[in-house]
């Protein structure tokens, strides 16, 4: 989570929703990153382009098969529906968030949004992850 | 939705599951298709590859913003819930879509995945966008 925290800090300094995404494969008992993006909605104006679809597209190239059975999504924010449904068609071994987002969060339309084998765990570094927003978002206050 | 139908059928040819999607910009009083696709998850190897991710990506980067808020998107299947929320981001104007998809279709899981503007449209060419995908998975059965 340390380095998905490095990830939302780079979206930070671009000015994007501070959001950051470590996906890390631990098949063969070694445990190893495979992808790492952040949040670059407005820099590509692109709405997809949120930090867990770039490291799901990213982590599947490199593996070069379309599941991930074996890896760990980190993501600083609950990820959203767009985000939770892309990890159902990833198949992906689990899914550990920080802060939780009660507005566009996907538990709030439904854990299975998930894959019935994807494992759901929250609140890692919940007070890191949530400040680093909070902070962007009273910066863009205090320049209006 | 005759495009959209025709870009399922290039999807049938590279044995994807055959859905097809078209973006129509509706400003200006003139009608204007801005994106094409249709499935690469196998070709890819990406399973976020669906044909309305790609075509939202590519019609933001053709209108150069992440909003689609004049457009209408037209796709052969009911869209899942990483699309349907993918066409929130996007706060696209119109979701047309043929077939419905009774197990992952993102109305199974609220119509509210879309955003509140976005005023959806289904059954458009019902019996021939669901005869495609009904033909893939037959000839997909006789081969085994």
């Amino acid at each position: 989570m340390r380095q998905a925290i490095a990830e939302a800090e780079k979206a930070f300094l671009r000015k994007e929703i501070p959001i950051g995404a470590v996906i890390v494969s631990e098949s063969n008992g070694a445990r190893r990153v495979i992808a790492r993006a952040h949040n670059l909605t407005e820099t590509l104006g692109d709405p997809t382009a949120h930090a867990e679809m770039q490291a799901i597209t990213s982590a599947t190239g490199t593996l070069g098969g379309k599941y991930l059975p074996d890896c760990t999504l980190y993501v600083t924010v609950e990820p959203c529906p767009m985000c939770a449904a892309a990890c159902y068609w990833a198949r992906i071994g689990r899914v550990v968030w920080g802060a939780d987002d009660p507005k566009r969060g996907f538990s709030r339309f439904g854990a299975d949004l998930l894959h019935p084998k994807t494992l759901a765990v929250k609140g890692v570094c919940e007070t890191e992850c949530s400040e680093i927003v909070t902070r962007f978002f009273q910066k863009i206050r205090n320049a209006r």
